[in-house]
């Protein structure tokens, strides 16, 4: 049976941060699933930094979202009318046709439930989010039991996860910065951070100096700028950057000033390595492993902050662009 | 039998570029050599950038020089006394006592000379500077037949080197960066390489881009700055930087900025590694061997600018700093 769908497209490529002219709604009907299609009626969609640089008309590791076209990104859906073997109305499958209340889809992966988990979650500790700290943290700064780390954006839907996988990997000493003394205060109260604190109190340097006395051997990047600055001051010899983001230049019009002790990678034999995390699907599953085994013992809070409604998902997008979120950010349609 | 020795001692600690009155010579009596000692009469010392790091009251991988002690660095020696077993008068040397006209030493490495290569080459292409080059472009940066090397510096003593034998070894195509006509010539007519520009004639950007149309695979970093940001936009996904220094920025007072488009080495999941060559003397053998059998082959050039007298070591040494050599800036005694 066809459906009436709403979607959100892209109306403008924003110059700087995006606003409200960005972003244009639009409804779709959708024909009835043909073979290998299946119809889904989305539950949750997910708003990630990485967005924010599709909207530019630039080449890089994924196309540029098309303007007067819907919006892409991760979303859970529940299967609504099937024309794939195996797939029932009523199962829920991850697949990347967000920004929308219903999608038909060829490309889609099931998912098995987990009891007394939220589905929203595949979005975020069990998704791409728990990939990118789990690859990061363990593959491209080979952190090993025993080291300190240091990780920028703490507080956000990959920062929380990379501290806790850290801690529950045997970590020395973790360390998280964040925008806010709420979030500060979240990071060691409930997700077992050693230490952090709010990079807007003062100089990023002389603040994660003074909560790693001993020093730090890898550094999980979310935000590039002072944070990238003030940990390779930070570093001891031989340490480890992984590379992830930069979302404090993403709105910026005039690119920023990179840090001024580059020089420090040569004299400590320091290592910045980028990485995305869609490189690295073969690690999925062993992600999903351990994490949910973290996860359903009760030793990993899987945070997330969670808005309602299609119509609110371009202010959730700009929320957790302005850090307004703790955890993964989650759009609930 | 006793010996007057001349010595070059660092009088004071430059702020910025060293000038006259960060040198003072001085002369020392060396007694005879006792059991484990050699004495030694300098005949080539090394002036490297490196040295400008150790004039800083820093910590940093070699401790500081001392003021009012003589200055350190690579030399080779011919004993004129000798208290080892094995090692007797004539016998060349290579030791770390250079900056003065005579040494007693009890660590040194017997040099075995090498028909038709000058002993100088033991402080350049058979040296540290070789193993610099060939640690940063085969370990650290991982070069493998078929891609694009950029290297900057590249008419110095490591840079001309980085260049050779990346061709040597199978390299699509070797661009340098240097500062003269001159010696851009000299790195495409002399030493192999497929292009090269003067970095003052305009943006190092540019540049590079017009010089390698289908982008780099390796950077090997002598420089760091502007050199940097252009090799970082030129790369190609999954390119390596070997970090081997920053000589652009060691005379300034204020830590120049970082590259603005660091964000690069996430979206196409570069690597940028710094190293010291100290920490990779287990490869020394394997680089002697292969350079050497290059050198007497004839498919190697060993350039060096050669400064005579002790007298003439520190206008060497800056010269080095304000690239006025070609190849190794050697002091011949």
């Amino acid at each position: 049976m066809p459906v009436e769908a709403r979607e959100i497209r892209l109306a403008s490529r924003p110059t700087g941060w995006p606003t409200a002219e960005t972003f244009e709604f639009a409804e779709v009907e959708l024909p009835s699933p043909g073979s290998g299609e299946v119809l889904v009626r989305n539950a949750f969609m997910s708003v990630d930094p990485y967005m924010r640089g599709r909207m530019n008309d630039v080449k890089s590791y994924v196309p540029p979202y098309e303007l007067g076209k819907a919006l892409e990104g991760g979303a859970v859906g529940e299967v609504v009318e099937s024309g794939v073997d195996g797939v029932s109305p009523g199962d829920l499958v991850l697949h990347n046709s967000g920004w929308r209340s219903h999608a038909l889809l060829t490309r889609f992966t099931k998912l098995r439930p987990i009891e007394g988990v939220s589905p929203s979650h595949f979005l975020g500790a069990l998704g791409m989010p728990a990939l990118t700290a789990y690859v990061g943290l363990l593959d491209i700064a080979r952190f090993t039991p025993g080291e300190t780390v240091f990780v920028s954006g703490a507080a956000g839907a990959v920062g929380g996860l990379v501290g806790q996988i850290a801690k529950l990997k045997g970590a020395k000493r973790v360390i998280g910065s964040a925008g806010s003394a709420e979030k500060v205060k979240h990071l060691t109260e409930k997700l077992g951070f050693d230490a952090a604190f709010n990079y807007r109190d003062g100089k990023v340097t002389q603040q994660l100096l003074a909560a790693a006395p001993d020093g730090i051997e890898v550094y999980f990047d979310n935000v590039g700028g002072d944070h990238l600055e003030a940990a390779l001051w930070a570093m001891n010899n031989h340490g480890r950057v992984a590379a992830c983001g930069s979302i404090s230049g993403y709105n910026e019009e005039k690119l920023p000033p990179g840090p001024r002790n580059l020089h420090q990678v040569v004299t400590k034999r320091l290592t910045i390595r980028g990485f995305i995390v869609s490189d690295h699907n073969d690690r999925f599953q062993a992600m999903i492993d351990e994490v949910s085994a973290w996860l359903t013992a009760g030793k990993l809070v899987a945070e997330e902050t969670v808005v309602d409604g299609l119509d609110n998902a371009p202010a959730a997008f700009l929320g957790m662009l302005r850090g307004e979120n703790t955890g993964k950010m989650i759009v609930r349609l």
